[in-house]
């Protein structure tokens, strides 16, 4: 007898929604789930958009408002996709209204708002997920099983960039990423919220750091539209506004094992569309991955045999890898969209047997608190002491 | 109002049975199709194993035998993917039944067998495919498109490698693609067909060819069971059975515009899990491609500037690429399934439309001209013409 | 009639001895200079040592004490190799005897004593040049002609690390580079320095700084015997010595023209030999190269055609790239040593023609300043603003 | 005391003629050799250029015909770096003369002559060396100790192409080595020839093939002036004459020892400057290679751990490594060049101490019999057994 559904209410239709969209469809194709999803409904502000995004990617019904949605008893989660500065308030609300909540990241536009964030849901306690879907690529879950297993040593350098372009032509318009109210910041929040997360998650807790942010370009053309599914496409109009928002970022980072780490995410760096890579050195041996070859990662182990050592590129997509018993035989590749996949896989079994899940809103609030002394080490051009989280 | 759906029985639940689902799985939710897709029902021999295919697979029923779906009326395609000895008694029932046709490569296990399935479809003038889904992959149509347009040149060279070894462990089990009256032949038709098939697309026709084959093993334990999904798993008995095809197969040929091509194909190569790799060079530049990163293509043009020609990887994920529009911004790549869901796409809006179609059972043809070719020169030790197929 | 040699003496005889003889001995068999090079005497304090290298490298003689070199007539120019905190004396003395004056990298122990030398040299109206060979690379040749001639645009970015690991073993003896009364710092001015030349070369002056470092292994066994050449060889004896250099190094950089830099120079990158890379973004193009692969330079062209768009991979071997004409045919690749057979043809060429040359002591003030900045920076977890030197 | 040098007289001064040059000026520097090499005459017909070349490499005299070297009483060896066609006399010649004998590849322009120099100088019973310089670069010695350790097993697969463009320009200038007359055959000796020996040398006997050929340019202007150092350069006069060697060549190999081998060999491959690489697929492991990285092998090893296999990349330039302890610290690369003086230090090493040395005249001979098959192969259109020599 098949088990009663989890029902999805989710947010936004634009980018993020159609990734999770396409996760919920395609999860239970691949994965054997203990209690199967639902999609029920879609919801976004402009109906037409919203009715037509329901209908192209099978969810059951549609709302224009995300309040119905926590009224709908078919509802068990709420997926939160739209602009960070709508987060805080929905999450609250779904919090109380008793729904498990995955949330894009950022979690929020500021530290105080992720906190109480997290505050609410622990109240409540539902399910809570923050969705940095690198954690979820196989790669990454390898590179994680390896460091547990010591197979690098004791980490004493982290690397990591985050590198697009998609604006680099100051005709570019100015969408909403642009503009601080609405996103809180720039390839901070929106890139290097992945970096950090992955750096949290493979090496440790940040300490403390020192940035620098420049926005290259100050005005841009205001959009008459813009398909973000599609980049920098859309016809601007004449008319300019200021960008908020920084065009490029870069901090240091000392962690509280001693680890020393480089970020920086940017939106300049011409030729890299989607340089998300990082690099960790330790004692025994290093790890490179970068997500635009995401079916990769790079093992130099320093105790092979003499004459032999070398980074090796191991294609992630043995039957033994994490996940990929779910697909192909070896060396047919996976694509970004099944990190999403494995998160709401993640995120619905978590519900379905009552576990644990990860990342949290718990590791979304400590995101937020490195972004946050980020900024402030920005302003006040000094190293600023990373406010601790606990779990 | 929806137009009336198209309506899919599919034959095979392994492998390529579980590919060809997906795609029609999920074609609908990233394309826009003129008359939507029905996946009505899955066939295969073992009712329970079918059974759950079906339920896992999202098939609206199942059959156990293949004769049922021809006779229904709510199916438009019949979907080959069991083995090549049984293609050719489907495929033309199928045709005879007035049904389309979707059949995986090689088309059949010899030429005669492969003339008469095409010469059944067109009879029955239905629509014909063959499931060379290496066509569909965007680099590939990439590729093609700047041959066309002449930015290679004159083509003078084809070097076509498809490398697996999956098979290099003496006791992997004498699966069906071991077994000659199954399968036909080992990776020469398996994987070889592949790469003609991508020389047949982007380059011309074969004119004559020159091979060798080997078997390294000759004797494996007969299975106890089998996922090829996962690859070499599944203990062995002790009973061995002889293997009846080639591990390994190399060829040359003389393509009818003079090209001269090297084509090699084995489950031999060790460290080379499934690396279909293809390089063509022209007189005005060169193309490189490897599945193993298929959302990347080489390109080479002399007529750079003095001093600043180089190998160029263009990461093929940009809207402008074919078929990625549907999908992510630049950087987020896609997967190997992708080329099985332009496959059926291409397929359904053929039907759809009554438009052409390809590759067609004609290229199915062609590619088998080339394997029997091979097979010959093998015997003869001689260059041996290939036999040239009208459309 | 051959016109009259250039007497060489030079201080040194381990790794840069060796780099140094080597280009004197081969720069005449690949160059054509308008004066040739005399290897008139290599100069060490180890008798038995220094009389080994002057036969095996074909010095004509060696001395004992660097002062009889400036006695010499022979001697036009002095070569100094020796460690950073004997630069001063040595250079400033042989400005006084009029001699010309190539120093290693960094060019001093602080930015005090690289001006006093400066200021020598500038007074003595000799030559003078730093040991930057990296800018010598023709790759690096070629990168700078293409930024100069717009072909990546304003550039916005730059991204630097110069990544070792021949310390990673804390069994690893306490060499003269671990000892700052020596060498002045660790990887900051052993490698940073490259690094920080590389930028000031192609994307211009540095002005701010904020950065970190880290000893990770604060004590280590006094050495018996060490080769340099050879890397970490050679038995440690029991007793330990404090490490008084910093194991690894990184910061941020704001650039007088507003591109943002971050730099990482490291010798606990384990897996990274001597991976000395960096990348510059511009509004048009980008620039990447690594000196593992020193005959590869990769480049980004924006405005390429649509969807043609890559990174391309420039062989740096053509005759119309920068001193190769010099070698051999295409692909053929040069090797590390050739940076300073460059480098020392420039100096003899600008002195038999009396013309300028690059980097000069200038430059080597110009990176001092940067690497006080930088420790600074760290003492005080502030940003430091950069002394700008005129040239 | 100083032992008595080796005079070594060298026939060719253009592009061989510089290799070898710096080869032996180079060789003292890097190594300690047991005798002494000294460079006592550069011998070819152009008075005028020979001269030249004696002055800038450094000999220290010069001859216009190679017979006064035979006559010399300081000369020990002689090298042979003249086209093909003069091969033969100038060897035997040679031989008699009781001198040692380094020898350009390929030996000879067929079988026969090879064979009669193969005679000649055992009869002499001096050294003889040819000279395959692939074999002396660091990364294939390596591959060749792996091998030997059984690191990548029983061998099955051999795959080795030498692709290059420099004459894909029509007007490229009808130079002597597109005449075969002079040069015996296109890339087939030109380049198939390494590839031929590093298939020996690393895998086994080759005991049958079958080859095809194309000239696909038949036609070309004749040279007005050509210097082959730099490539296609110089201006062609207006004249034009036939190419009598193939511009592309390939074949299938069958080892005596059951391995299956590609070779290609082509200078119409655009965009590949000097791409030589081979890969070879054993049943525990595999290798590759190219020269255009020729400081990096690529290794993969069967039985790493589970989820750990990949190809790795070992950078070439560890002390532990090949050569390398004379060189420069790990990841400091060497060039192209090296392999010659690897070459000429071993052949001087061979005399010293009156020890053998390979790849000899029977090396080149065995080469010559593959050649030669090949070239019946194409002519005959099926497979040729190759003549076994013994050494």
């Amino acid at each position: 007898m098949m088990s009663k559904p989890i029902g999805v209410g989710m947010i936004g239709y634009r980018f993020m929604g159609k990734a999770h969209s396409q996760a919920y469809h395609d999860v239970g194709f691949f994965f054997n789930l203990t209690r199967p999803v639902a999609m029920r409904a879609i919801c976004g502000r402009d109906e037409a958009a919203v009715k037509a995004a329901a209908a192209k990617w099978r969810w059951e019904s549609y709302e224009t408002d995300w309040r119905n949605l926590l009224k709908r008893d078919d509802i068990d989660i709420i997926d939160i996709g739209s602009p960070g500065n709508t987060h805080k308030e929905i999450a609250i609300a779904a919090a109380e209204a008793g729904k498990h909540i995955i949330c894009e990241k950022p979690l929020a536009n500021n530290l105080a708002d992720a906190k109480a964030m997290l505050a609410a849901v622990q109240k409540a306690g539902v399910k809570h997920m923050v969705a940095f879907n690198c954690r979820k690529i196989p790669a990454i879950i390898l590179a994680k099983q390896w460091i547990d297993e010591g197979l690098i040593g004791e980490p004493y350098l982290f690397r990591g960039t985050y590198l697009q372009d998609f604006i680099i032509d100051p005709d570019f318009p100015l969408v909403w990423r642009l503009q601080k109210e609405l996103c809180g910041s720039g390839p901070l929040g929106d890139l290097a919220a992945h970096t950090i997360d992955l750096a949290h998650y493979l090496v440790g807790d940040i300490a403390e750091v020192v940035g620098m942010m420049k926005t290259f370009i100050s005005e841009r053309p205001l959009p008459q539209a813009f398909d973000e599914g599609l980049g920098a496409t859309g016809s601007a109009s004449e008319k300019k506004g200021p960008v908020t928002v920084e065009d490029s970022a870069a901090f240091l980072a000392k962690f509280s094992n001693d680890v020393l780490g480089t970020f920086e995410a940017t939106r300049f760096a011409t030729g890299n569309r989607n340089a998300h890579s990082i690099e960790i050195n330790g004692s025994k041996g290093s790890i490179k991955w970068n997500i635009e070859r995401l079916n990769e990662i790079q093992l130099y182990l320093k105790d092979d045999p003499q004459g032999r050592q070398g980074w090796r590129t191991v294609l992630v997509g043995e039957g033994s890898h994490p996940y990929i018993s779910a697909y192909w035989p070896a060396g047919h590749i996976i694509g970004w969209e099944h990190s999403f996949i494995h998160e709401v896989y993640e995120f619905l079994e978590a519900i379905a047997n009552d576990t644990a899940i990860a990342p949290s809103f718990v590791d979304g609030v400590k995101c937020q608190a490195v972004l946050e002394a980020v900024e402030q080490s920005v302003k006040e051009k000094t190293w600023i002491p990373v406010e601790q989280v606990n779990g």
